[in-house]
């Protein structure tokens, strides 16, 4: 079987013998994920040689269908003056996003080689939240003054084709001295005689967002109204751009992407291998040296105890296994709950609702988990009093842990803190010193049977 | 403060009351969000009366809203024929989806409560996997055959105006004899003259997806080309249906969703607390009852250490530290593969190469940790031996949990194999025992300085 070779492998041979044509010809038939899986492969000289071989043109695209965190060490890696050739072929949206999440003294030395009108505008967007319309809505759309007449407007679409190929073209938003008055499709400009004037068929009263408006504000608004795109204004009312649905559907899958990462505890949201491996290592440290700490403090609830362990030995077979159930069986209330903040099914106030739906299951499975580890060490030690004590302490533990599980995400929510990063910590640390105390206790109260 | 009623308050009242058009009223200024919190907090018995006071049409909407699991349930609830007249409203693909839900016979039921013609167009979708091509593409396309003339076409379009209001209308899709034979935008077909024939104007070869394409290739296909919407055929190269971009992302951002909640051991990818308590509770125990079977494994090495422990009882405390320690560090490593394995940055078989990159975090931050858990307990026991084993224990530990948890969803993912849920339990099982094995042994051989 002949194996057909790895993207990386042609690449690199290209980009090596410096063989621009055939690199340009096989990168043009790579998707995105093959192109991603390229640039991970390559070394930074690699990376540098590949865009220097490119036009800034061919370079940005390349950007835009590689991981984000990828792009921006790209962006970093290369020098000024190539970076701003680059991002100028860039959308709004994206230059923004890129030149913002880099330190600041290189995202000014990037933009001072770039056009001043350009790096002028790049960074109002940069001001704006990520997650904000002003974040995420592109500066390419058509608008004119509503003075303006249709044989003017025609005019200038026809002499600026190039220009307009990658604007968004469904409207054409109108203004009155900067101020949004409202939208015009292009089949009613087309079928409009051109002396008219856009004052006479613009569209009022048209729908708008504000630019500081939330993620959750805009989601919300697209969930109501059909819209493809929706004029964002300032303040001053000042039409500032256009925000699209499916730009507003792909920061909902990155926040939900981020969230999910966060839960298994990597911090910032995002992780690539190829990332420097003291990053790496730091943000996942940060919250391992987090969670241990924690650990220790519910730790020390067996260190209390000592006596009673000496005297049950066989109980320290049970304390983990206790714990982990725990754990599993309150970070799947965790999960649910976060789940349904996030479809608006459940609202943060609603923690008494959550926790009896929770222990309603945590009672059931609870019972179930507490038979089949008693029975264990029933079996095992042919003493069913340590059966009941460890059987009784996960029953118990289970309420205790989906109780939880359930309810600390929106009690975190309510307090405005991000549930993702900190539930799972919280409810194992709390179920941990729980489970213990719990068996422990009862195997102290029925220490004479065992 | 005045508060504010909750929606679901709102439209209790208004469904009590049979308030039909403050009801309407009120829904049509609801947002999803809400609709889905409503219908979350109605009884059975208001949730079908609210149905019943709307039309068929506005029901269809409502349904439309709210997340599939609860859509799936409002429909069984319903009589048959009702909930034929519902559905008829719906898109060809929300049908499908919503039909193949159910089981069998209570679709048939409904089915037969519908239009032969519609009701069979349905059972051919059923049948297509949920995240083909077949089970993703709507049927509401217009399309014509290659000898129909522009005039023709133009009719059907002005007498069928009401019919063709939810259609996709981007393109016109041209068969020949059912078979696909190219696209036409509209554009085109206004310019055109009357006489002409569709086969004359028509824009061949262009690009198709077939009907048993799976998500994964979807994607990929939609990353390299950049359409807003597909043609897809069957083995017979007849049109079937067509793809559009944005149905594509939701699948997508769906499956993520199902995937982040399978990891935290949701079997079934979705639960709502709305759903009933023994399905929700069978569910999560079908999860947690393998864990436990694998705790017990794990737990099980303590159980052959038991002589060594009853010699270090102060060991009892630590080994939950480093069993949780370590699958908090291997869980990060298995949120990083599946993130790059969705991104397509990184591929099945480059096991050994996520290992490299997995060992070196696992080092550095296996040394910091265990360095934290040593001194800790030499503090507290005032042993600098005791230190040393379970700092010794855990250092090594986390660089077994990390190289587990980096590669397992690779391997998982060659074997053909659903990473998200097995991956956790699988590592946890293994850095359990390794974890209980190094701390016992080698405490066992440090005995004597214990």
């Amino acid at each position: 079987m002949i194996q057909e070779a790895k993207p990386w492998e042609v690449l690199k041979e290209c980009i090596d013998t410096e063989a621009i044509d055939d690199l340009k010809a096989y990168l043009s038939q790579l998707n995105a994920e093959d192109i991603a899986a390229s640039v991970s492969h390559l070394s930074e000289e690699q990376r540098l040689k590949l865009l220097s071989l490119l036009t800034p043109e061919e370079a940005a695209e390349l950007i835009d269908d590689i991981p984000e965190v990828q792009a921006v060490r790209l962006i970093e890696e290369m020098d000024s003056k190539e970076a701003a050739a680059i991002i100028a072929e860039l959308p709004s949206d994206d230059q923004a996003d890129f030149l913002g999440e880099i330190p600041e003294e290189n995202a000014e030395a990037i933009m001072s080689e770039m056009q001043t009108e350009e790096a002028e505008s790049i960074r109002e967007l940069i001001q704006y939240d990520d997650d904000s319309a002003g974040g995420l809505m592109i500066t390419e759309f058509l608008s004119f003054e509503e003075e303006t007449s249709v044989e003017e407007v025609v005019r200038d679409l026809q002499s600026n084709a190039d220009k307009y190929e990658k604007y968004h073209l469904q409207y054409i938003y109108v203004t009155h001295q900067g101020q949004f008055s409202g939208v015009l499709n292009m089949r009613t400009l087309l079928l409009s005689r051109s002396t008219v004037k856009l004052s006479q068929i613009v569209l009022r009263n048209a729908f708008t967002v504000k630019d500081n408006d939330t993620l959750e504000e805009l989601i919300r608004f697209f969930d109501t109204n059909d819209f493809y795109g929706v004029p964002v204004i300032d303040e001053r009312l000042q039409l500032k751009g256009v925000i699209l649905r499916k730009d507003l559907r792909e920061a909902q899958a990155e926040q939900e992407n981020v969230e999910h990462l966060e839960t298994q505890g990597i911090v910032g949201g995002e992780e690539l291998r190829t990332m420097p491996v003291l990053l790496r290592a730091r943000r996942r440290l940060s919250w391992l040296s987090v969670n241990i700490l924690l650990n220790i403090a519910a730790a020390s609830v067996i260190a209390v105890y000592q006596d009673t362990l000496s005297a049950v030995i066989a109980l320290a077979v049970f304390l983990p296994i206790i714990s982990d159930m725990s754990g599993c069986s309150g970070n799947q209330a965790v999960a649910v709950s976060l789940r349904e903040l996030s479809l608006g099914v459940v609202r943060p106030f609603e923690v008494a609702r959550v926790w009896i739906q929770e222990i309603s299951v945590g009672l059931l499975n609870g019972l179930v988990l507490g038979i089949l580890i008693g029975t264990a060490a029933w079996l095992w030690q042919g003493n069913f009093y340590l059966g009941l004590v460890v059987g009784g302490a996960l029953t118990i533990n289970t309420l205790v842990a989906v109780s939880l599980g359930g309810t600390i995400p929106l009690i975190l929510k309510r307090m405005n803190v991000d549930p993702a990063l900190a539930s799972g910590p919280i409810l194992t640390t709390v179920t941990d010193m729980f489970g213990f105390f719990l068996a422990l206790t009862f195997a102290g109260l029925a220490l004479a049977n065992l």
